[in-house]
Order: structure tokens, then C-alpha cells, then sequence
């Protein structure tokens, strides 16, 4: 009797573990050989663990993953040159490796943002955080902005998903409209606030603005200033289904702070 | 006699022009059809009229390559994006169109800043302003730094100059010395101090460390924060050769702005 009290607990906890990791991955094949621990764990697998700015060293990419390794975090943001190591680094986990394309200006060319998207999924990235064209935007040409975006969502087609960064502190409200609705044309599979180095990050009132005009099916990353579980917490609320931020750990162990980071 | 003497005067003026252009292009080749006036010619030429922020229109572009034409400034520096139109838009005149690679990060992969730098040149642009990997100079992989340089390097070899930023606010005294040295080591024309998108620009100490480094025979271009003539020329008397700015209008005007641009 023991025995069989035994078996049905162990097929009861096993059932939950694997139903929770097929809600999460979409398949078994993912099954990850190390197991998320500690924090907001539901809140944990919204959060693209990110590090972007120029001087982190390859024991700070190293860090992050481990990092996001332990929290289950969806992906680790890194620049292009480190996509090799932080895909190696996350081998065994269900983390992904994310990174950006032409970043953080957007201001260089269609066929430089395809090639290096290419670049970064030949070396592992699942998910592309790309800059629109801002400029071409303000100057009214909304065939370059689009063009800009299908190439790089066509270069990722079945290898990867595309996050678009409209950069919405440099975009009036009538622009962002217009940039969340070219994304969701050209196939896109996020629109996204900001890349963290321009003058202002996301806001609740933005993130509201962009879920209304892409709809329920497509996805809203916030990003950029996030640096506590209140603010993260009020973007979700609003309508984002992934957060971007470098305070991911203390977003997630409900800590305060102070420190900016990209 | 009369004749004669005004035969004589054309002869000198005409002689005078031609000479000038030949020092300053190098050849009869590109004599300008538009003559620039106004301003200090002298350090005109020794500046890169730049406009690299992410929301510059083409009406902007295109105001700063008539203000470069009027003033003869060295180049225009646009993001690549802009490189065809800059490209035509400085037509007839001798002032190059220069556009920034792996901008401003310099976190992207080699491969990625060879194809944009190829891509630069095809398009027009005859000086190619990189940055280096700098996580990969903190980590300690000079390989992959001096790489990195040489590719874009042998790119550009005999289509257009090579500009390395090292982004010094971001490096410590050793690795500014490490970075101007990897520099000349790769076979690049310059060294530059900063993309005007980080935490400082170019500072007189900097640019003093810069050209001892580099020696008398390779450039020193002076970027970041350079918003007035006293600054300029302390830069210029600390070493430097080349100056980037956007505030390029009032440098040569002697006239004070207080506007941050890129």
C-alpha cells in the first residue's frame, strides 16, 4: 500500500513537471537537464535576461546565462559577437539565445540587418530583437520601413522570431501607430519599445497604445528602464507578454535597484 | 601692356586655386564645382560634418551636405543608410562622404562589419569610420580585436580610409595604448577617440596619449563633446588631425552652441 501511495505521488508530481515544461516549449523535445529554481518563476519566463552594453566581457555574458539558466528566463539578450558563447553556454537548458540586428541606431541598411540576422542564427540565436529604420519613418517613407522588416522576418522565417524595436521615446503617438502596424504587415512576431540607449524606455501608456493597434496575437515586449517586479508587473498588466531588462534577478526576486544597465 | 598685365594677374590667381586644390585633393582629378566660403577654411578641411543620430531625416542629411559644400568641410559622416544619398547630394564638390561600421556598439560580429563596409564603399563612401569590439578588448582577445580591424581593413583597401574609434571613455590608460597600437598594427589610416553615443567624448589628454602612440605618420581624429573653436583647436594642438562634430557650422563661425548633437 505504501508502495502503491508512492507510485501514484511520483506519477502525479512527474505529470505536473512534464505538462508544465510541454506548456512552456510546445514539445518534449526540450525537456531541460538543468530546472529553473528561486524567484517569480511564471513572471521569470517572460523576461529576455538582457546584457548589451559594449564593454561586457566574456565572463559577464558567462554570468548572465548562468543566471538565466537558474531563473528560467526565456532568453539572454546579447550582442551579435557573442551569440557562439552564449549558445554554448545555455546548451542543456530550455534559454534562449536572443540577439539584436542593427543595433541600437537602426540606421543602416536592409541587406547589412539580413546578413547579419542570417550570421546570428547560423550561430544559434532563436529570437531577433531588430531597430526599424527611424529615420526613414520620420521622412515618410513607410516602403523602406516595411521593406526593412519583411527582409529580416524572411531571413528568419522558420529558424527564428522577429522582435521589432520602434523606439517609441524618438516616435510621436501617431508614428508608433504607424510602426506597430508595418511590423504586424511584414510578418513580424513582436513589436518592442525600446533598445535602452536612446532617451527614454517603455511605459505603461505606450505598451497600451501597441497592444491595441497589433491585437491579441502577436507579441509586446517592454523594454528599457525596467528595473523592479512593480514596473515589470504594470507593463504586463498593460498588455506586454515579454519583458526586455538587465535587472532581471532582482525584477523577479522582488528586490529594489538603483543600478542602470542595458 | 595692359593686356599683358591682366594675362599676368589671371595666370597667378588661376596658378594660386589650382595649387590649392592640388594640396588639397592630391590631383587635378576632383577640382570642386562648388568653391566653399565662409568661415575657417584652414580647419574646415580638417573636419567630419556629422549627423549619425537614429531619427536624422533626409532633409537633414541633405542640409548637412549643402553646409559641408558651402564650408569645405572634410566629409559628411551619415549613418550607411544615407551613404547614396549623401553620396549624390555632395556631387561636384570635394567633400567625401564618410559613414560609421558597427555603429555604435561595435559589438557586432566581423563578418558582419566587412559586408557593411563593402556594402559603404559600393555605395560611394570613401572613409569608413569602425568600432572596435570592445568586450573583446576587455576580455583580453587582442586577436580577435586586431582581426576585426584588419578585415575591415583589407575591405576597404583602395577604395577608401580607415578610421578606428576606441571609444576611450569606456577604456582604461593600458587599453587605449593597447587599442592605438592593435590600430596601426591592422594597417588603419586613423585612430579616432569616441562615437559621441557613450558615456565621453574626446578629451586634450586623450588625444596627446593617442599621437604618441601612433606616431607622426598615422591620423588622430578628435570626436565626442567638440561643440566650439577652442575646443577644436585644443584638439588640434594636442595632436589630432581630424575633428568630428555636428555643431561643425559654429566650430568654424568661432560661435558658441550649446546643443548636444551626434
Amino acid at each position: 500500500m505504501e508502495m502503491d501511495k508512492l507510485i501514484e505521488k511520483l506519477t502525479e508530481e512527474i505529470y505536473k513537471k512534464v505538462l508544465g515544461e510541454i506548456q512552456k516549449t510546445g514539445s518534449f523535445d526540450s525537456i531541460p537537464v538543468s530546472t529553473p529554481s528561486g524567484g517569480d518563476r511564471g513572471l521569470a519566463s517572460m523576461i529576455d535576461h538582457t546584457l548589451l552594453k559594449p564593454d561586457a566581457t566574456v565572463e559577464d555574458v558567462k554570468k548572465v546565462c548562468e543566471e538565466a539558466k537558474q531563473y528560467g528566463f526565456a532568453s539572454v539578450c546579447i550582442n551579435p559577437g557573442y551569440v557562439p558563447l552564449a549558445v554554448q553556454t545555455l546548451r542543456g537548458s530550455n534559454v534562449k539565445t536572443c540577439t539584436v540586428i542593427g543595433f541600437p541606431l537602426g540606421a543602416t541598411t536592409t541587406k547589412t540587418k539580413v546578413e547579419e540576422t542570417k550570421e546570428a542564427l547560423e550561430n544559434g540565436a532563436k529570437e531577433i530583437d531588430m531597430v526599424i529604420n527611424v529615420g526613414a519613418l520620420k521622412s515618410g517613407d513607410i516602403d523602406l520601413v516595411k521593406n526593412d522588416i519583411e527582409e529580416v522576418v524572411i531571413a528568419a522565417k522558420g529558424r527564428g522570431i522577429v522582435k521589432v524595436i520602434i523606439e517609441t521615446c524618438l516616435l510621436t503617438d501617431d508614428e508608433k501607430v504607424k510602426a506597430c502596424t508595418i511590423a504586424k504587415a511584414a510578418g513580424a512576431d513582436f513589436v518592442k519599445t525600446s533598445t535602452g540607449f536612446s532617451t527614454g524606455g517603455a511605459t505603461v501608456e505606450d505598451i497600451k497604445l501597441m497592444r491595441e493597434v497589433v491585437g491579441p496575437d502577436m507579441g509586446v515586449k517592454a523594454s528599457g528602464g525596467i528595473r523592479d517586479y512593480e514596473t515589470a508587473m504594470a507593463m504586463i498588466n498593460a498588455g506586454a507578454n515579454r519583458i526586455g531588462a538587465s535587472a532581471s534577478v532582482a525584477i523577479v526576486n522582488k528586490q529594489k535597484t538603483s543600478k542602470k544597465g542595458y
